[in-house]
C-alpha cells in the first residue's frame, strides 16, 4: 500500500510517543492528538492505514499499535547505508542510535581528510573515499547519506552514482544533478525552517 | 498569503538551483524540473505564488526569480535563534553558514557540560544552560533549536518554554509536550528517511 508522505511522517511521531508512553496499557487518539496539537479525527484516519492496530473501547493497545506501525513502515527490514563526510553532521548522524531501531543501519563513513580516515565514530570506521566503490560492491550497500560541504556536493553525488549508489539522502543545501536510476531525497533544512516560521504552526 | 508547505519546500530548492546557476541570464521551468526529476507544470504552478517572477519568452530571469523567492519567503527578515545542545548536531547546525542567507541567524549555543561551556563554534559562544532565561529576555530571542540527547528533550522543552521561548525546532526523536502558546516543529529525520525508502521516489 502506498501511504502518503504526511501520514508516514505522523505515524513515526505516534511511534515516538508510544516508545515513551508509560502510563498504561491503552492510549486514546485524543491523547496522541493533544501531544501533537492536532485533530484526533486525523489520528484515527492515519491509524486506519495500519493492520491490527488493536483498537478497543478504552483506546488502542499500546504494544499492538506500536508493532503495527513497525510492521507497516518496515522497521524490521534493515536498510544499510554509508555516511559520506565525517564532519559534525556526519558524526551526529553516526551517533544517532535511534536510526537502528527504525530500520536504518549505518555501516561505515567516508571522508577524504587523512586526519579523519581511520577514526571510529560510534563503532563506525571512517574510510578514505577512494575505498567507496569497492565497499559498495562487496557489502551490497545502495544508500548514501551525503553530509559534505556544499561546494563538494555535486562532485560527490556523481562519484556516488558511479560507485553504484542508488539512493542519496542529501543533507547539503544543493540540488544534485544525478544520472537516471539514482534517487535523491533532499533533507531540505532551510525549507523546513521556513515552513515552520512562515506559517506559524505546529509541525506535524 | 498562506503558501502550502510543499510549495515552500520546493521554492527553497529552486533557490538553491538559482544560487548555483552560472549558465546564463535565463532559466526555464523545464531545466528546473529536470534537476528535481519533477513535472515542469508543477514548477510553473509553484512560481505563480511569487510576485514579479520575471517570466519572459526565453524563460525566467535568474536574478528576478531569485529575489522574488527571497522576498516571498522572507529571507531578508532575519529571525534570531539559540541552539540548545553543543554536541555534534548542534555544532553542525552552528557551522551551517547557509542558514544566514535564508534569514536564520544563530546567536549563541547552550549546554550543561562544563567542558563545552565557554567554547566558541563558528563565532557562536557556548553558554551554560542556566544563562538561557536571562539571554532570552535581554536579546528578545524566541526561537530555540533543540539538539540535546533524546532522554533530556522533554525536560529541556519545559525549561525553554519557562524561559520565554515560543518556537522550538525539535531535532530530537521525541514528541514534546509543551504549554499552550509554544509551537514545536518536528524535524523528524526518521519519518523523512522512511518516506524516501518506502515510496521509492525523489524527494521534492
Amino acid at each position: 500500500m502506498n501511504i502518503p508522505d504526511k501520514v508516514i511522517n505522523r505515524l513515526t511521531l505516534y511511534h515516538y510517543i508510544l516508545e515513551d508512553y508509560e502510563d498504561g496499557l491503552f492510549i486514546s487518539s485524543t491523547q496522541i492528538a493533544e501531544l501533537l496539537n492536532m485533530d484526533d479525527s486525523q489520528v484515527r484516519k492515519d491509524i486506519k492505514y495500519l493492520n491490527n492496530a488493536g483498537k478497543c473501547r478504552v483506546g488502542y493497545n499500546v504494544q499492538d499499535l506500536k508493532s503495527s506501525i513497525e510492521q507497516t513502515l518496515g522497521f524490521e527490514t534493515q536498510k544499510e547505508a554509508f555516511i559520506i563526510g565525517a564532519g559534525n553532521l556526519g558524526s551526529a548522524l553516526a551517533k544517532f542510535d535511534s536510526f537502528s531501531n527504525y530500520g536504518l543501519r549505518i555501516l561505515a563513513m567516508f571522508d577524504n581528510n587523512p586526519v579523519k580516515v581511520g577514526n571510529t565514530i560510534n563503532n563506525k570506521e571512517v574510510f578514505h573515499i577512494s575505498k567507496l566503490p569497492d565497499l559498495v560492491r562487496r557489502l551490497n550497500v545502495n544508500i548514501a547519506i551525503l553530509t559534505v560541504p556544499r561546494q563538494f556536493a555535486q562532485d560527490a553525488a556523481i562519484f556516488l552514482a558511479n560507485s553504484g549508489i542508488k539512493y542519496i539522502w542529501n543533507f547539503t543545501p544543493c540540488v544534485l544533478a544525478v544520472p537516471k536510476g539514482v534517487k535523491v531525497w533532499n533533507e531540505n533544512l532551510i525549507g523546513s525552517f521556513l515552513q515552520f516560521t512562515s506559517n506559524d504552526k505546529d509541525g506535524v
